[in-house]
């Protein structure tokens, strides 16, 4: 077992790496050249378009001002300065409502820190078990519930504790669950005219010989909600245009790259290869050939556009319908359409820029078969991933590393080297191993045919929980693969299996503690250094950029992505209330990462961060379910560990606790969640109201006629100006900006035409830059 | 182990009772004075007035005819010989559907039995086992998969066909639910204007210092559905009412039974005690004691209705609003209305007939809380009711008697007695215990809240179902108590569970076949004699009957008690499902079961039963998902047999099918549940399309403003006609039949008045009859 002092080598390591960390961000952020990578957000505001200090020609790139460096952690109070209200308004209610993720864990962890040092420290401490019991103890454990000894009626010390822990955070969810829905509903209310609000989903219509899927959605909408239905848009499978697209762009960049690389040297004028990633084929002139590429598809993508809207085999038996009022539209969303409920499916439409378009051509029946496909990849990647892991922590001790490498044995020996390898390591390991996870989640996640990117992050988020929960949590606690504990479990009766955990938890304490540092500390320290963005920014700054637009361009602000951090936060959540009872020592270490965790993201999304998407807090049920599952399997984990104790009196009264928070949580759900999956008519009417005393002119068709087009298929005039495809969408809508130009800041044609004179000319796609 | 001899006692016994109540029921029905027992439901049809032979005097009373005697069993091709439409068409969808749970039992039964004594009964046959551990056996188990030796190849026949059965029985399962969803819908098509297709029940109306809830309500309804709402009304609390008008019934009838006594014999007035139940207290003039009890709560009547109509506390914050159209209201029942979820909850209103009053008082926020205590409350039920069972039948068996009453030696050891106790007396027993719980469970649906007969019905059969899998299946196979069996289960892993159960299971054969023909050949023979209403006729029609019309109000044809006899057929799902493979000897008597059942039930619903009220088959989900639940737990069960067998080849195999079935399951669940729970808006708008063409000038207020009135205040005229309250409800509403009416299809009030003559004169509240 760990002791005490590998524990004070390791915070030394991990506090000092924060620090570090820290002090760069401080130096990095004053830079006036790294501006755009520290504070991307005014950018895309348009509230700043160059650094704020302009001074000397040095002083353009390098701040100067010595006096700035002092005050390296004055980011801290300006992150806390700004209000709620105004952060919703700044960067969205998703981000506000996120943070508030941290100070949840701040609220429900520093009272029982608190209480925990106060009352079970102390109870903890007045014993001899483990001195009696002549183990090799660490301090950490005589404060732990592990130097009680058996029968002790100190249990029920611990008892009434894991009541009024479990007490209190039910209260602040209660409270914190109220809170976020009717800031939800109030942000609902406040919103501005979004096109999602009129429009519906539909997805499933049946084929028909006689009509084409546009007839036949109109035709349905016209006949069952005659009074309410405007306009739809249908679905086109635009996959493969998607695809050249991305090679275009690939390619331009790489014509980019070469002409600025011609213009710095105009003795030689670059050449390449054509085969596998340039590394052999036919050495050719690189920016001629570039050009005959792009050329080439832009060719493509104008044939294939033109394909896709004339070939009715592309457009998919989905449709966006849009209605006149948000309360047709609130109808349609919930209510069943057809008699045969496998059709006429209909469902909110997400925001336009959170639909992930790719999906949308999924037909609607496989999704059953996917959703099957991917439950059990995921449970095999649940039950096998584990295997490497265990394999490389159980060579990645003192022993182990002896076993293989004897020749390593002087150096292992030594103090420092010895702690660091058992305080430090395993953390290290762990991580870099799920460093690869959220990828392959997403991935899944985007297999099975989500088709928002919030649900996209929402679904991986929680796929994520749950294999740290299997693996890192349970993983860490009985060492042993996942397979392994399962069967364990299978052959062990439903009540030994709280009994076989609960007595590792306090044995692990000291491991946990490192991974909160190591994962916690440093990697939120490292979050605010943005060292990737930075580095990448730098190289495309340097490579790429020609006009202040590709500038730009390079810019990338990043957003919270939900699917990884916020498991991470449920991580800490869980690990803080199951050693709550157990060993209090390690919560001021969570509480440090809330608050660190707190002032950071807030000073990111207020500088940096730029979210894809609004979804109105609609995770909140999630994060709220997932305290609930961490409290009850706090109980239960604690019920097994004194049932061990032989406390027999206060066992029976654990038992209620978890019945207790279950009942607390379906009570929250009848409540509250409500609030974030429907819309209450109510609302809609009176919205609907308020806009046509308003606006009694609105021009509601218009607004809402090209909302849901395709990505691709906006701005489309500049490629062909008497191209059919311009006929059906004469007007442009630019009220809606898309996923991808709201993350390019450019959409993709204007780049096409846009990019300056060194690009080639396309004579029958280029015709001039509507933006310029 | 009971030996076949037992059986073979056992099935004589039961096969003469259900002869012998055959026979009594072939000879009873053709009596003309039992005619109003035997079908009454061709007199609440108007299609029958009178015995339908009435020649001679005698010959009114009995029927001479004797050569109808012989063909004895004549009713059951009679009862066969209607098509499923015209049986729709006569007695609703419900009793038509619930005939085809028999028939599906039929389906899936009738084949598996060919398949499993064609296959499994020569594989189990031709081996030794038995023979060669030297124990009594049987030949049930001889021919039962006990008799396979441990490690035998020939279990691959058990798992081949427990494969073949379960794909069976979901092909069948499948066909049906389409089937049957496909009946609802073409059923709600077809069906006749009724008012709770326009209508929906709003709850929780949040309470107003400045408006009463039924302006609320209108307001409310104006508001956010404002092309669609036409009209609504509060619901009242009229419990006390309802206890009045039942005293006052109560008392009525005595009244009649006096006055008839006194007819009878005019030389002595008739005395009572007025004490407790008549047993002591004053002796009075029984006439003139109910006479003026009866006038004094016809006082107590008029005064109480109209302290309900004028005071507002009497006002439930709950009210059912009606629509303008069928679309309107199907929106409204499908979405949610205000922002917080708990307030203004729209569902939609059962139909006038199916309401249950009394819970509509119920304010809402209380139905959680009673929820809950029923739940806990169910749990003791179902874990402590199994105690005095246990021990009965402890008691019941031949050592058992020997050891409490050893005087009894002698008559126990002649051989019939014996087998009398053994194969007989624990069925019994158990069934005496069952009779009196669907009360119970009734009642706790009651308590918790459902506001509709039919939802009462579905969660009590659905308690009951429960109730019988722990109790009396696992209660009869690891005979133990139910606390015990929790107590033994918690202490297993969760693969032991149906090892233990599995192991007995074979052993329990006989029990089960007794049971079957006990309760199921028997209790359905029983059914068909009607003895308890074939009594309480005769007895009323001796003492109260003056009239006609009172004749045919001691009429009762009861109905399908879907609570009771839903639990019964799905308890012999089970026990097919589970011994299909185990014991295949045991089919033949489910089989017997259906097909008596099925016969029965049908001429029952021909001849008796007025159903109450019309769900459209709203059970289908329920009866399809317990049947599913049927399939895996005798999947489970064979899988723990088998692994103790050591047929460890064969029972991997085995674990994939539960997953099996359980997918197919929600595979059926998502394609045609929805049909049952909720109202597509294009046959909303077909129908409403549809109507409005046909009848244009349809006054659809006239016709639904009174319909959801409750039942006691209808023909309210009757009582006072310068009534405060009447000049609230002016119009009678007579197109909709209250569930009181219709089952005694004479109204209260017309009774208050339409009693002739003899009855007492209560000028304030009797004036004429309006149906006389």
């Amino acid at each position: 077992m760990a002791a005490l002092r590998d524990i004070g080598l390791a915070a030394a390591i991990n506090v000092l790496s924060a620090f570090v960390f820290l002090v760069a961000f401080a130096i990095l952020r004053l830079q006036p050249f790294n501006d755009r990578v520290y504070f991307p957000k005014w950018y895309l505001k348009g509230l700043r378009s160059s650094p704020p200090r302009s001074g000397a020609f040095v002083s353009r790139f390098v701040n100067l001002d010595f006096k700035s460096y002092v005050r390296f952690l004055n980011w801290m109070p300006d992150a806390l300065r700004m209000s709620e209200p105004e952060l919703i308004d700044h960067a969205g209610l998703d981000s506000a409502v996120y943070l508030r993720i941290y100070l949840l864990g701040l609220k429900i962890f520093v009272p029982i820190t608190f209480l925990a040092w106060a009352i079970l420290m102390p109870v903890n401490w007045t014993n001899n078990t483990l001195k009696l019991a002549k183990v090799t103890y660490s301090y950490i454990d005589k404060l732990s519930i592990s130097n009680i000894p058996p029968g002790s009626n100190r249990f029920w010390a611990h008892t009434l504790m894991a009541y009024v822990f479990t007490f209190w955070a039910c209260y602040v969810l209660l409270k914190e669950y109220g809170a976020v829905a009717s800031m939800r509903l109030h942000f609902l209310a406040s919103e501005k005219r979004r096109p999602d609000q009129f429009s519906v989903l539909v997805r499933n219509v049946p084929p028909d010989p006689d009509e084409s899927v546009g007839e036949l959605v109109e035709h349905f909408f016209l006949v069952n909600h005659p009074d309410h239905y405007l306009v739809h848009q249908v679905v086109y499978n635009a996959n493969k245009l998607a695809r050249l697209v991305e090679e275009w762009e690939r390619k331009h960049n790489w014509l980019d790259y070469y002409q600025i690389k011609y213009s710095r040297n105009q003795s030689k004028r670059p050449v390449m290869k054509t085969g596998f990633l340039g590394l052999w084929g036919q050495k050719v002139d690189a920016i001629d050939f570039q050009t005959s590429e792009i050329e080439r598809l832009a060719k493509e993508i104008v044939a294939e556009r033109k394909m896709i809207t004339n070939n009715p085999k592309s457009i998919m038996p989905a449709a966006f319908v849009s209605f006149k009022t948000r309360w047709g539209a609130a109808v349609c969303a919930q209510t069943q359409q057809s008699r045969d409920p496998t059709l006429w499916l209909t469902e909110w439409a997400p925001e336009p820029c959170d639909v992930y378009w790719k999906n949308l051509a999924i037909p609607y029946v496989s999704l059953t078969i996917r959703r099957r496909i991917i439950a059990v990849a995921f449970l095999f990647l649940t039950f096998f991933f584990m295997i490497p892991i265990t394999f490389v922590q159980s060579i990645a001790n003192i022993e182990g590393i002896e076993k293989v490498a004897p020749f390593l044995r002087p150096i292992i020996k030594i103090k420092f080297t010895e702690s660091f390898i058992q305080g430090f390591l395993p953390g290290i390991i762990l991580k870099l191993f799920l460093i690869f996870l959220p990828t392959i989640l997403m991935m899944m996640s985007k297999v099975e045919g989500f088709i928002s990117i919030s649900s996209l992050e929402r679904r991986s988020a929680a796929r994520y929980y749950l294999f740290n929960l299997v693996n890192v949590f349970l993983g860490s606690i009985i060492t042993g693969t996942a397979l392994e504990q399962l069967k364990s479990f299978i052959h062990q009766s439903a009540s030994d299996i709280p009994k076989t955990i609960g007595v590792a938890i306090p044995m692990k304490a000291t491991f946990f503690i490192t991974y909160i540092m190591v994962d916690g500390w440093v990697g939120i320290a490292g979050e605010i250094l943005r060292l990737k963005p930075l580095i990448i920014f730098h190289l495309k700054n340097f490579f790429l950029v020609k006009t202040e637009k590709d500038r730009e361009e390079a810019m990338d602000p990043g957003s919270l992505s939900f699917n990884t951090s916020e498991p991470q936060i449920q991580f800490y959540f869980l690990l803080g209330l199951v050693y709550a009872v157990v060993t209090p020592f390690l919560l001021p270490f969570i509480i440090i990462f809330f608050g660190l965790a707190y002032v950071v993201f807030r000073h990111q999304i207020i500088n940096v961060y730029n979210q894809q998407y609004e979804s109105g807090a609609a995770f909140w049920p999630d994060v709220h379910g997932r305290i609930i599952a961490a409290l009850v399997i706090s109980q239960l984990l604690l019920t097994g560990l004194l049932s061990t104790k032989e406390a027999a009196q206060s066992t029976p009264f654990l038992i209620v606790l978890p019945v207790l928070t279950i009942w607390f949580h379906l009570f929250c759900k009848g409540c509250y969640e409500p609030a974030f999956i429907r819309y209450p008519l109510q609302e809609a009417m009176m919205k609907d109201t308020l806009e046509r005393a308003k606006e009694p002119n609105l021009n509601l068709k218009g607004y809402l006629e090209h909302a849901y087009l395709h990505p691709l298929f906006k701005k489309s005039e500049s490629y062909d100006e008497d191209d059919e495809v311009n006929e059906k969408w004469e007007q442009e809508s630019v009220l809606v900006p898309s996923k991808r130009s709201s993350r390019r800041n450019t959409p993709l044609p204007s780049k096409i035409s846009g990019s300056s004179s060194p690009s080639p000319s396309l004579p029958e796609v280029v015709q001039e830059d509507p933006e310029s």
